[in-house]
C-alpha cells in the first residue's frame, strides 16, 4: 500500500538493494497506524478469519508459516483454530508487536514470532501451511508474492497448502468523471507554466521555454498516466469484465509473474456512455488443493462493490479524450504488465484498445502507457 | 523540501549509504514540479538576483561554483553577470536539464554542467566565488550545508567568496490555533482506536489492547511532536525573537553545525494570549567578506510576514497543553537540535522552557522533544 517508488532498488546485476528497498517500501509497515488500517478492512479480516476457522481441518495439529506477518493476526487465528506450531516472519520492527501481541494472547507457547526478510530467514522445519496477505494494489504492486513463493519452495512440506490457493486479476471498461478531473488538473498546471514563463523572462531575464516539453510531459506522467486509487461503484463498469491473469500459488514461479499478457474483448453493456478509461481489481481463493480440499471454500474479491468496498479499492486506467460508446460497442483489448527497472515492486501497464462500434466503424487503435507508483 | 526520512541513511560506521540516499532525499529534486515551486517563491528569486546583480564586482571576469544548481537558474544569472566560467553541478538528473537552459540560454561557453555529488565531483581549477541554495526547513533541514563545507574546503580559492556569506537561525513563542486542531485530531484517532479494540475482540477473537501503549505512542510522535510547516501571520508572534545559530558561511565546519545549543529568553509581548508552542525560521546574508565586501549588502529572511512568506516557511513546535500568559511574562528556553541517527537530514529538536509570570509565580519546567522530518 505505502511505497513511494522514488530510488532505484536494482543494481545492473538485478539484486535488489535492501537499504534502498526499506526506504522504498518496507517502511510503511512498520508503523502501527498502516497495520490498523488493515485490520480496520472488514472484507479483507472476514475473509481470512472465515478461511481459517471455516477450514479448522488445516490448521488443527499442523504446522503453519505466516509470511509478512505484521502485527501477528494471521499467526495468532492460525494458533486458535489448532495449529501446533506457527512460525511468524516479519521483516520490519513490527514484529516486536506482533511478539507482545502474541503473548497478550498467551499464544506464546505456539506461535514463534522471526524478525527478517523470507529470503534469509531459516525455520527448523517444514509446514503444513503458508499463509500470508501478500496481495497490493492490483494484486502484483508491491511484488510480495515473490517472497511468498521463495517460502513456498523452501519451507512448504510436499503435501502443504497454500492460504490463499489461487488469485485472479480482472480488467474492465470504466466511465469516470476523475478523466475530467486529471484533465483539468493538467490544463491548470500547463496554463500556471506558461504564466511562470513570462514572468522569469520578464522579471529575471531567463528563458525557460526550452524546458516547456520535459515539464509537459512530467506533468502528463503524473496527471494523465499514472494510475489512480478509487473505489468504483459497480454502476462504473460499462462493460464485461475479463480475467487477465490466474494464478495457482502453489506451482507459480516469479517468472510466471514477471509479466502479465492478456488479449480479451469486452463487450459495452451500458447505453450511451462515455468510455473513459479500465479498471483493474483482483480476487483470491482459498480452496486448499486437490488432495486435500477446504472444507468451506472462501472468496476475498476486490471488485466494484457498493457495501463491500476494501483498502485496495481498484486500480484506475484513464484514457482521455474518453470516447462515447454504445450498448454492443466492442472492445479489443491488449494488456500487458511488466516490473518497473528502477523498482521491481512498482509496475509498468500497456493498454492497446481496438473499439467498434454499433453503426460498424471501427477506430484507430488507442494505445497507451500507464505507471503504477 | 522533499525528504520524507524513511529508510536508515547512515551505516553503522557513520558513512552515508548514497542508494538510499537518493530514495529518501534527492529524488524530489529530479522533479521539474518540485524546482519550479521553488523558482516561483519571489522572495527567494529576488534575493539571489540582487545579491548577484548589485554585486557584478564579485563575478565579472570571475570563477563560480554553483553547489546543487538545480535547473541552473544561478549559475546562468552569475554567467550573465560577468563570471569569466561557472561550474554548476547537480547530483541528479535535473542536470540535464540544466544543461539545456544553459544553451537555450546561450551560456554554454560559460556555464558547465556537471552532474554527480559535490563529494565526488572534480573541477579543473578552484573558484572565486561559491553560490549555492542551500538552505532547507529552519535552515539545516537535508544537512545540505554539509556539502557546501565540502566544496568550500576543496575548491574555494584563499580569496574566495562565499553566496550567501552568513545564516542565522530564529525561534519565537508563538499562539496558534494549530494546538488545538493537532490535540483533536490526536484525540480522535484514540477514540478510533479504542473502537477498534472493541471490534478485534468481539469479531475476531483478539486482544489488542497490549498496542496501546505504542499505538498512542506513535499517534503522540505523529500529531504533536513533529515539527509543522506553517506561514505564520506576524501576530502570532507573542514575545521577542532570539537568535538560537549564527552561521559564517566562510569559516563554518559539520562540527559546528552538528549540534546547535542556545539558552536565551523571550518576554512576552503580547496582552492575554496563549502560549501554544514555539517558532523556528532562518534569515541569510550577502556580504561577501571582509577584504572583498558585497557593493550591495542583500539579506534574505524566512521571518513570519504578511506579503512576503516563502516556500521555507517557518517550523512551528507545538506545546500542548498551551499556557495563559501576560504582557511581561517571561520564558528561559533551553533549545538544543542535533542530527537524527537513523537519517542525518532529519533532526531531532529539545526544548525546556521555564515560565515566570508577571505575579512572580514561576511555573514548573516544560520539556519536550520534538522531530523535524
Amino acid at each position: 500500500m505505502g511505497s513511494r517508488g522514488n530510488g532505484v532498488v536494482g543494481s545492473s546485476n538485478g539484486a535488489v538493494d535492501k537499504g534502498v528497498d526499506f526506504a522504498n517500501y518496507f517502511c510503511t509497515y512498520a508503523f502501527l497506524y498502516h497495520q490498523k488500517e488493515m485490520l480496520c478492512d472488514r472484507v479483507r479480516m472476514d475473509a481470512y478469519f472465515n478461511s481459517i476457522f471455516q477450514n479448522k481441518n488445516h490448521f488443527q495439529g499442523k504446522t503453519v508459516l505466516d509470511v509478512g506477518t505484521g502485527s501477528g493476526i494471521l499467526a495468532i487465528w492460525s494458533a486458535q483454530a489448532g495449529a501446533r506450531k506457527v512460525y511468524a516472519v516479519e521483516a520490519t520492527k513490527m514484529s516486536e508487536h506482533a511478539r507482545s501481541l502474541v503473548k497478550a494472547n498467551n499464544l506464546q507457547d505456539i506461535v514463534e514470532v522471526l524478525e527478517g526478510s523470507m529470503e534469509d530467514v531459516v525455520l527448523p522445519e517444514k509446514v503444513d501451511v503458508i499463509i500470508s496477505e501478500w496481495m497490493g494494489y492490483f494484486l502484483l504492486r508491491e511484488s510480495m508474492f515473490d517472497s511468498v513463493i521463495c517460502a513456498r519452495d523452501r519451507w512448504l512440506k510436499p503435501t502443504g497448502v497454500m492460504y490463499p490457493s489461487h488469485a485472479r486479476m480482472w480488467v474492465a471498461p470504466i466511465r469516470s468523471g476523475l478523466v475530467d478531473q486529471k484533465k483539468n488538473d493538467y490544463d491548470g498546471a500547463m496554463d500556471d507554466w506558461y504564466g511562470f514563463l513570462d514572468d522569469t523572462k520578464n522579471s529575471y531575464g531567463v528563458d525557460m521555454s526550452i524546458l516547456t516539453t520535459p515539464f509537459a510531459e512530467e506533468q502528463e506522467k503524473y496527471y494523465m498516466q499514472t494510475s489512480l486509487w478509487s473505489n468504483l461503484h459497480p454502476n462504473q463498469l460499462i462493460g464485461t469484465a475479463a480475467i487477465v491473469k490466474e494464478i495457482d500459488c502453489l506451482t507459480a514461479t516469479v517468472n510466471d509473474i514477471r509479466e502479465v499478457k492478456s488479449t480479451f474483448s469486452s463487450t459495452i453493456s451500458m447505453e450511451q456512455t462515455r468510455f473513459c478509461g479500465l479498471a483493474g481489481w483482483f480476487d483470491v481463493h482459498f480452496r486448499g488443493r486437490i488432495e486435500d480440499p477446504a472444507q468451506q471454500e472462501i472468496e476475498l474479491t476486490t471488485a466494484p462493490n457498493t457495501n463491500n468496498g476494501t483498502h485496495w479499492g481498484q486500480q484506475v486506467f484513464l484514457l482521455h479524450p474518453p470516447v462515447h460508446v454504445d450498448q454492443g460497442s466492442n472492445l479489443d483489448i491488449s494488456f500487458s504488465m511488466i516490473r518497473s527497472k528502477e523498482n521491481h515492486r512498482l509496475m509498468e501497464v500497456d493498454f492497446d484498445v481496438k473499439i467498434s462500434q454499433t453503426s460498424g466503424k471501427i477506430l484507430p487503435s488507442i494505445k497507451k502507457k500507464f505507471y503504477i507508483e
